[in-house]
């Protein structure tokens, strides 16, 4: 076994610690940033990135073919109102980027409010609330207002004048993407890919975001057997684009996370890899055994076609081992595509709980070797190695890793992993690392190939 | 896919409608007749169900050896009583034809009621029924009475005399059974199968009788991808001489229904066919998933070698996806096998009920293909298509749409047919259907042949 | 099948009967005995139990290498005892053989209570018990002794003086295990395995001692297809020895026990040998389908590798299909390893019961043979061959037998054993036996190699 897997084992792997409130500040700073699928907010907020992490910032030119689409053109926006007879700004874009709809066409017209109805949403349930709405792919414009705003407007009755301006444009220019490439001991790629295309919403998917960012940023600086490489991308054509341009990478990425929703104060979610019923991913089961000795509550779900950026790795084409962790999963929590989602719903502890979860991930699956016993017939006299203690008391973490070693030991076979044994044990990954890590410096176990069970 | 597997994946599917009425008064004519093995009853049975489908009656001459069984002789009977030294009819075959015991010897004597009490049958748990017995291959005689008939000749004393008559008699002749092909657009055969050779019960089975002559009317207007079998025989020897005499026949059942007492009120049974286990049957799942669509109480039973003919079709050497749908099963209801299981036991909307499961069974096999998504690398973009609209509201039927397109889409890598997305999606077969056929009028799928998972 | 196979599937079999008392006895003679690893303790109990079977008594020369360990030193222990000042012996060896930790090294000397406290060993929870320690393979000494007793001590003071002996001493020797080979019609070999180590204690394990060695004796005298291999050794270093010793044996082990803690009242437990996930093993069929037709309480236990001699049977190089059989398992009763552990915490009749248990595995696997139907196609005139009545009132003894006779048929396809029958059917194993026997009988089926499912 390498010596940095080693140390990955131990207690040395990097931790999230007050990161929390870091990753809130970083949130902060992006917030205000109006993020589409492509243009200035997007490029804005890799720039930003890139002081926490040397992000590579690429870009594909509109217009390129991928996969049965086409990179669309960039939507710059610069402003937009609807304005009465007075000339106020009733609704107004330097309030909240959320008030028009994403890659809404160019206006500018005086009209009815009979006639501007159509274009207006909002969210009766939630008065004071403003939705968020895109209309990718597709023609036309709209404004997004609060039901109290809306009501304004019907109060003044259906033949009111309003001024409706949105000063916006669509043009050719590129589609701009993060990537970091941390390399490891071995080619074998995680991939971690977050979506990068909201505007002013924190839950969805500034956390994200953020806790891709600092999870890079703690990896570079840590021994690495796995090489790591993160994407941050608009959703959809984001990941559709990367797959089209890089597959020769594709057969490199062994495991992948896609990460959103990571700030609320809901239970961590895992939705498993499409691969889950076939076969065991190794990322499934990192994750469900981190969650697992985490103790707190979460909640596992089988693959659905539906969801994030997972529906694009998980295609049948391509069928990558990629699971999606989120807290409370998107369309679940009320704020969700809301005004409702800002700096306030997200709390840095949260943020720091996901960040911390998935080191703990990242350290299951940097141990998760699988090795063979060296000597295979019968125990061998783990009392002479200080691994056995005789009858009687032995104190509770002796008996612990001794119990470990055990388990280690009996099905270092090749067909069965480290995670394998975890699952099969219900012992603490923790302690199996200990055990492993002292039976590889006995050499009574040495790391092998896995053969299929 | 097929023009017709198109259609009935919609909703031009026949429907049992009205039938229940319908199948009541056609199984009010067949009660009287006096069915058994072999003979005029089940001949008389045949020539009225061919009012109803064109089946072909076909006989298999009396002692032709079949899979170590011997075709049995015929049975004759023309009178049964037992009269007292008045000359009264006690026990009257004129009355009910369930008061000889099937295949009974013929006798004319005169004894004692201690001789002639051996060979009477009642049920004392319900005084007022005449249970039905038969002794098919073996000698001797027999009268069925009801317990209060019974009293009535005890009450007489042990040495009374009785008249008793059987005019009956076994002779050489033929087993007969009806038989119907609808050849469908390919040569993968739907067994069904339903047993004739009871007198006059109407749940047990003339219920299975009528259901499987109306579906078969039904299917003969319908398009057909899959080809039907349809066989009205005498339980036990009446498979084991089909099977036996078609084994050219036999690699050409696909899937295969046995259908029996359908029409009392009790939930939807299924018992699984003996390949469960091992691997899927399509026929089991189709059958399955359509209970749980509907959403009634029904229950789900594993395969076992007892019941009706399902034995002989599941028996090792042929080992057919065959499986069994009942509403109560044989010997669960009190009713069964005694002058109970009569026409007021059977209702019209139970028949009608069952007759409707049946072509949802047939509508999901009829769909049931394994497709190949055309562009296997992300997702192809819908929104162009018309099968995906943009962020917001958007109203719950097309949602459920377009979540079944997603799985559609995601599952057609030719190791899942429709009927195994639907189990792994839990969505409901109608919109999958519907997802199936706009994906292959938008070339998104094809049809395929499965490779197995 | 063979003729003894045939007679094992009915009611001839060897069943425990009064054995429960001699087995009392036996044990009782055993009791006084110190066994420890090796020694004349060892040698003594053998001899005794040659009295009740003819074992044979081996003997591995101390410092013959076996899988990296050393067969040990014999100890050899004459007496052993704490004095005060007085002379008066406090702690006395001639009272418990438990009063001494397991090969303490020799020792005479007189020291304070101060000195002597790190060598005593109590049990404050059970100030009346002496507790058991040992320190094979490790250097030193020490006493056991009640709590009551240490409290003795601890009130005359830390420097109270007292004349401490030990008189042993370990000195090269041979490590003793009795074995035993009962032959039967094939060479395929059940393994009994049971530790013969422990001192004065009686559910561990002088109870698997008397249990294994009336099992041998019963089937002694019985007819076998199978073989039997009984092995009385010391814990670990027994198995290990005899593995490394007789490795051309091992490839005919085809199911194994180990057999402890059987006397107590608690219920059975049966722990699944280590290729319970990855196939079948007949042995976890057997004891688990024996436990299920018992209708007794007990408990069904994952493999772990840590308990027993299993360990070493299950090692990763072995994987023999040695599963577990005790009563309440070693550590879960408050009394194992103490002195509480004697004559009066087990029972004869729980003794009896536990060898009737034994039995019936043995019986489950005598009988375990796959059959192949001869004839596959329908069901068979099981009538005229005595296994069928006609429809209509049936004992339920003859109705039983005629559902195991139509499961026993329907399955024996090679690819079932009678055991696979038993555990689909949900039928008892006595009615399939029976069954069996009488298809045989039929020739309806006869011996197969089994195919893999």
């Amino acid at each position: 076994m390498s010596t940095s897997a080693m140390q990955h084992q131990t207690s040395d792997k990097p931790a999230a610690g007050g990161c929390g409130e870091q990753m809130h500040a970083l949130m902060r700073e992006l917030f205000p940033l109006h993020r589409s699928q492509t243009g200035a907010g997007v490029r804005q907020s890799l720039q930003l990135l890139q002081r926490v992490v040397p992000l590579e910032v690429n870009e594909v030119e509109s217009g390129t073919p991928v996969f049965g689409w086409t990179v669309p053109d960039e939507w710059t926006i610069r402003d937009a109102w609807i304005k009465d007879a007075q000339g106020r700004r009733l609704v107004d874009y330097q309030q909240s980027n959320l008030h028009v709809v994403g890659t809404s066409q160019g206006i500018r017209e005086t009209m009815t409010f009979a006639e501007l109805r159509p274009h207006l949403h909002s969210l009766p349930e939630h008065p004071e609330w403003i939705p968020y709405r895109t209309n990718h792919f597709q023609e036309g414009w709209g404004f997004c207002l609060s039901d109290s705003q809306l009501d304004q407007l019907r109060q003044a009755g259906p033949d009111a004048e309003y001024e409706v301006c949105i000063d916006a444009e669509m043009q050719p220019g590129s589609l701009s993407y993060g990537e970091l490439l941390l390399p490891g001991e071995t080619d074998e790629q995680v991939l971690v890919s977050t979506h990068i295309c909201h505007p002013s919403l924190a839950n969805d998917n500034l956390s994200g975001i953020v806790v891709a960012a600092y999870l890079a940023a703690q990896l570079q600086q840590a021994p690495r057997r796995l090489s790591y490489r993160f994407l941050f991308l608009p959703a959809t054509i984001g990941p559709i684009a990367w797959l089209a341009l890089n597959r020769d990478v594709i057969p490199h990425i062994h495991h992948g996370l896609v990460l959103a929703c990571l700030g609320d104060s809901g239970p961590v979610t895992y939705k498993r890899s499409r691969r889950s019923r076939q076969s065991r991913a190794a990322v499934d089961q990192a994750v469900e055994l981190v969650l697992r000795d985490r103790g707190t509550p979460h909640e596992i779900r089988e693959f659905s076609p539906t969801g994030y950026d997972e529906r694009q790795y998980c295609s049948p084409g391509f069928d990558l081992p990629v699971g999606r962790l989120t807290r409370t999963p998107n369309g679940e929590f009320a704020e969700y595509h809301t005004s409702a989602d800002n700096l306030e719903f997200v709390q840095p502890e949260c943020l720091a709980d996901s960040l911390d979860c998935c080191l703990e991930i990242i350290g299951a699956l940097e141990a998760n070797v699988t090795y063979q016993n060296t000597h295979p017939w019968c125990e061998p006299p783990l009392g002479s190695a200080g691994l056995y203690d005789g009858y009687g008391a032995c104190d509770p973490k002796r008996a612990a890793l001794q119990e470990a070693v055990q388990w280690v030991l009996n099905f270092s076979d090749r067909r069965h992993s480290l995670l394998d044994i975890a699952q099969r044990s219900s012992l603490p990954l923790a302690d199996l690392h200990e055990a492993a890590k002292r039976l590889v410096a006995c050499e009574l176990i040495q790391q092998s190939d896995q053969i299929q069970p």
